[in-house]
């Protein structure tokens, strides 16, 4: 359990330096033309999520994200009394990471957004980046768990550029991107819409799940 | 049955929020550089198309493709009487896609095109990305089956580059992206002689197919 | 017999398609950044071979190039009577690809290169290149068969940027392309000293192979 | 083990040649937009690995990298007495695949870099980066061999992007580094500082390991 909880945290620490780091560098090197600076930070963020998670999945099931684990607490998949430490690890390891980027960067540690990302098709881009996120994990550990990690890695690398929210799908991640004054931030007053939508995206997966017959049999 | 349908429908709706949300992403960002933003379109498809066929495979077969449907049919892997209802939630749902995207992206939900995508090189390139597609699914389905989702996405992936026409390879694709003036779109009037090129592919496919000797034994 | 051979010409012309396709659209899309169009030329090339090797390598071994035929009759996989009938399948199929390429692109099918690609880092690189990938393809149809199709794909994708000539690598490719006044042309002049390299580069990777064992056991 | 150190030679040469060689091309078409030549850089050594390490691995364990070297030795999976040779084949393979890129680019072999990488944020991102990719070896090799070298290769390509030093992770190719003038570069009055943090990095993922529980049962 202990194992679990310090491969949760490093996991997440982990993804945030991805996530922060490449954006930092793709903004650097890319003068100006943002769409190269994301097809850099997405393409990091999905290899480096196939890699954090086949490499502790074994050990705490590679969640790095309280959306996820709240799922596979519903599929019977997570004792509940573990989720409220899974949910602290991840969160706490979530700030780590951002900081942990800074110090790579040569960055000020303590920072705070001021990247709006606000309005409707926002809030519908994170339900459509959180379901769909949901429901390969949920496809991929039915029929071919083996691939699980790669699958979440290309997923998200796809939904950076299909949603216009980029995509964070990821109340952790979401949380600790506040903390972060550059490419991958997001402005304190617009997480908690972020959240919401995350949140509304896991109930859709979980609906979709049921209808498709993910539930039944196996 | 009714789950296949709803597989169909998500799974195609998914692909083209996949097609169209990204070409929006790429044109907003490449500042005009639409190598760039093809790029990304190209590389989300592929990510989009390995995603969606692992998870809906398995329930619906992951058609997501009027003519891969028909050439299942023929191959004796889809009933007739089921193909009419594949056609119906194939073409609602990539429409159903393509306006999810325009809400993603805080775009006016009812658009058409005006993309002009027209002349000979563009009738073979469809018949050339469309067989190539057929193929690609008859050989993997029938030699390396587990690799098929992400096959086919890698296929896509490079046929948006060498063909002039970025391959459609899709009647229910096409039809849908006639309803978005965005990156992804083509005018109403050359949706016709795509279906028409596509359909050609689909046979010069089967051709091949029997010529190399996909149809015998297993 | 008649399968595999035609399976080599389809696969070889798929192959040119690709590779010259994928050129053009580069060039015309980039907008002067060369670096962008190889980028992307270099991405399908490797997606293509991934698929063309995959889809074809059970028929006729997939070979798509007089090296590996060559080296596959040394190394007891061809017979060496085959062996002419393969080369000839190989370079018309090559030169088809070429012609249907233009013909996608709406260009005059018959054209002649006119791209310098001379000098002795040329002449190392393309030894490098083919000695690379001969390497590539014993190590893994001995150790990893079914992933023969990917890492050529992964190899020449990688070799397009780490060698000077962009990795030609096969004779039949470099042949063909003498024959396209593109992005992947090459002077005709320049191609004997393209071909003795690539001969070069297949004795090579014999010797090294055989250095490091992998002529021992199985 | 005579072949295992040739194995290891010329492995750590190809590695060195894509390496250095992608950075020249990438700079020179690039047209001084960092981020593409960066990317192409990135994307031919992660393929370049992956090719490398599953062609060699069943020949010598393909480290290419005293680091690595170093931890398999601790871990039991690499005999003591065979280390020194290891280390001596591997710096001067790294060199041997400079100079070998230089032949390839046409440009003087003797060099010396005057590339400045030096801070606090690159040896932060030193030790992230070198013990990133030695968990990355432990967990691959511990839960899914048969991917390893694919996850060398992603990690790296990532770690390309997410660190501030672009993840040298490796004294070999630190040390050869220095001997190229060229994109891929580094001063080298800088390498001492690389090979210190580069040894925290593998103590550091040696510890975390532990506390993950890696070393236990199998």
């Amino acid at each position: 359990m202990r194992q679990a909880l310090f491969a949760e945290f490093i996991g997440t620490a982990g993804l945030l330096s991805v996530v922060v780091g490449s954006g930092i560098m793709g903004e650097r090197l890319a003068d100006g033309n943002t769409a190269i600076a994301l097809l850099a930070n997405a393409l990091a963020t999905g290899f480096g999520l196939y890699v954090l998670i086949s490499v502790f999945g074994p050990i705490s099931g590679a969640h790095f994200n309280p959306a996820v684990s709240l799922v596979e607490t519903v599929r019977g998949r997570l004792r509940p009394k573990v989720l409220p430490a899974y949910l602290i690890v991840q969160v706490t390891g979530a700030i780590a990471g951002v900081w942990l980027a800074h110090l790579m960067f040569d960055l000020p540690i303590l920072q705070t957004s001021v990247h709006v990302r606000t309005g409707p098709g926002q809030f519908v881009s994170e339900i459509v980046a959180t379901s769909g996120l949901i429901l390969t994990i949920i496809g991929f550990t039915r029929h071919a768990p083996a691939q699980t990690g790669a699958a979440v890695g290309i997923f998200i690398a796809g939904a950076y550029w299909f949603t216009a929210s980029t995509s964070f799908a990821n109340p952790a991640v979401t949380t600790a991107r506040a903390l972060t004054d550059t490419f991958a931030g997001i402005r304190p007053v617009d997480v908690g819409p972020f959240l919401a939508a995350q949140l509304i995206g896991a109930a859709v997966a979980l609906v979709v799940a049921a209808l498709v017959g993910f539930n039944q049999g196996k």
